[in-house]
């Protein structure tokens, strides 16, 4: 494994964003409540910043208002020249990639935490880029270690190859928080409570890296994205079945070939034609209907982290 | 107590209205897919008319796109003359009045359900005007008895001496179907399936009436709006805490005076303050929000709903 490089000072520059999303309302309250109160974010080594990432969409309450911002960060958006008819996140991904970036530069903010919520039951999901980012395994590591009474699996959404979009893509080094089930809209204090004790730990995590610990080796899995699977519908485009409820609320459990997968409204059932097993995440979730998809197809893997020494230049 | 009148000829013009809230998607795909395939409304005395109520925040997948439809059906609405800067709901209402209405006329449809879905734990929830509608009264009731393993709770949200102003006051009688919990803009396989299954029996009772069935007298409980809270909020209205997670779920379970109702952000508990027990429904509805709305408070009644006769003219 060809591990991507470990920070060799300590972490000096970290924003926590929320609000990608203008309806995920876990991140965007925790991110409103820290505005006002910012001394929960503080620790010895360094202070976070809190940021609302999209305004306009946390003020109408709706995902985006032109276009998906957490796919708006690839550099053709960032390096062109802005116009008056630019969508609104496209300038927003601009602004975000000065605060905070710029992207792929060593100016960026060091590390990225930004906070999701879905409507599918993914639990507490920690999305990376890749397992070859050392320091956000053992991160993760860390946050599944605090946290035993929940799974925490690692998924690695971005497609092999693919160019980074998303809004950790402009620092150094980031990870996304996605907690669900949570409908849009709502905010549910035991989620809340949940997402604010990830953060706390992601910036505890942080505190002890920069105070000189050093994280032995492990092994571990993650989930990665290996196809997208859309709805049955009518010649229309209009859904002519649901999500199967033996598939419902099955996030991360292994799907069988064979097994259903969708109940037509004409009772019919729908089965999983793949060859291999395959381990479905965001199952039904809502802002994916748009994209055509009812779920995601991740494959598991089983791989190890070297081990993260300490710092040799500890604050 | 004063009951309205019964109906003394057979039912033949039903209407099922779905996507008045157009994420509201159980209602949605129902009706789309009858519109395809109506064989399952009809009835050897009658056919239901299947309507999608506000097709372009259907489209959107959004609860209305100038106001709630569901909040627009007053006479002053209905009976002014139509301007070019009239919100759409406006416009649509005054469609569905003379589609379906006009309401209180003699020409109105006999019968409309309308169908809902709701983020908060209602489960079945049946939403009518007064319990002196003893066709409705005697309606609710079937749907309890076809359905002995759901709870199918009788709500009268309209508060006393309110005009109506629901989709399903444009007919002679009316009832609203609550289903939940279900996220805004994701359809599942459970829900949709209770669903549709409530609306055959629906269809299947007006059948019974119309063939002459007599139904006996009996004793039952309904829920009667008595007031809101709202969320706690900070100096610029944002939410300062979440519903307590005692209360959160909780729908139609009695609030006993002392109980925690919110949790701040800062950690501290909001208890009740009233001095009667009083029932939370649509404990953190999503649409309800913007609304200032965390959750309802209802009363409980226990009453008597006389017998209804045989139709002396059945088909």
């Amino acid at each position: 494994m060809s591990s991507l490089p470990i920070p060799r000072e300590p972490l000096r520059r970290v924003a926590v964003t929320g609000g990608t999303h203008g309806n995920e309302m876990s991140g965007v309250c925790l991110v409103q409540h820290w505005l006002r109160e910012p001394g929960e974010m503080q620790r010895p080594s360094f202070t976070a910043v809190p940021v609302i990432a999209n305004p306009k969409a946390v003020a109408a309450c709706r995902r985006y208002v032109d276009r998906d911002l957490n796919r708006t960060f690839i550099n053709s958006n960032l390096t062109t020249t802005a116009t008056a008819d630019d969508p609104y996140e496209v300038t927003r991904a601009r602004e975000l990639n000065q605060l905070l970036g710029p992207k792929a530069s060593g100016k960026a903010f060091d590390f990225l935490l930004d906070l999701h919520n879905t409507t599918a039951n993914m639990g507490t999901c920690l999305i990376a880029d890749s397992i070859h980012n050392v320091f956000v395994m053992h991160l993760c590591r860390h946050l599944q270690l605090q946290n035993p009474e929940q799974r925490c699996p690692v998924l690695l959404y971005q497609r092999p190859g693919e160019e980074s979009y998303n809004v950790h893509s402009v620092a150094k080094n980031g990870l996304g928080l996605e907690l669900g089930p949570q409908p849009q809209g709502v905010l549910r204090g035991d989620i809340f409570s949940r997402m604010r004790s990830l953060v706390t730990s992601t910036l505890d995590f942080i505190e002890l890296f920069n105070q000189g610990a050093a994280f032995p080796a492990f092994e571990t899995e993650a989930y990665r994205f290996v196809g997208l699977v859309d709805f049955p519908r009518t010649e229309d485009g209009n859904l002519a079945g649901t999500v199967h409820p033996q598939l419902q609320d099955r996030d991360f459990e292994p799907l069988h070939p064979g097994a259903p997968i969708f109940q037509m409204f004409s009772g019919k059932d729908v089965l999983y034609e793949g060859e291999t097993t395959v381990y479905p995440v965001f199952i039904n979730e809502a802002a994916y209907y748009e994209k055509g998809t009812a779920f995601i197809q991740a494959e598991k893997l089983t791989f190890s982290v070297p081990a993260m020494p300490a710092l040799t230049s500890s604050p």
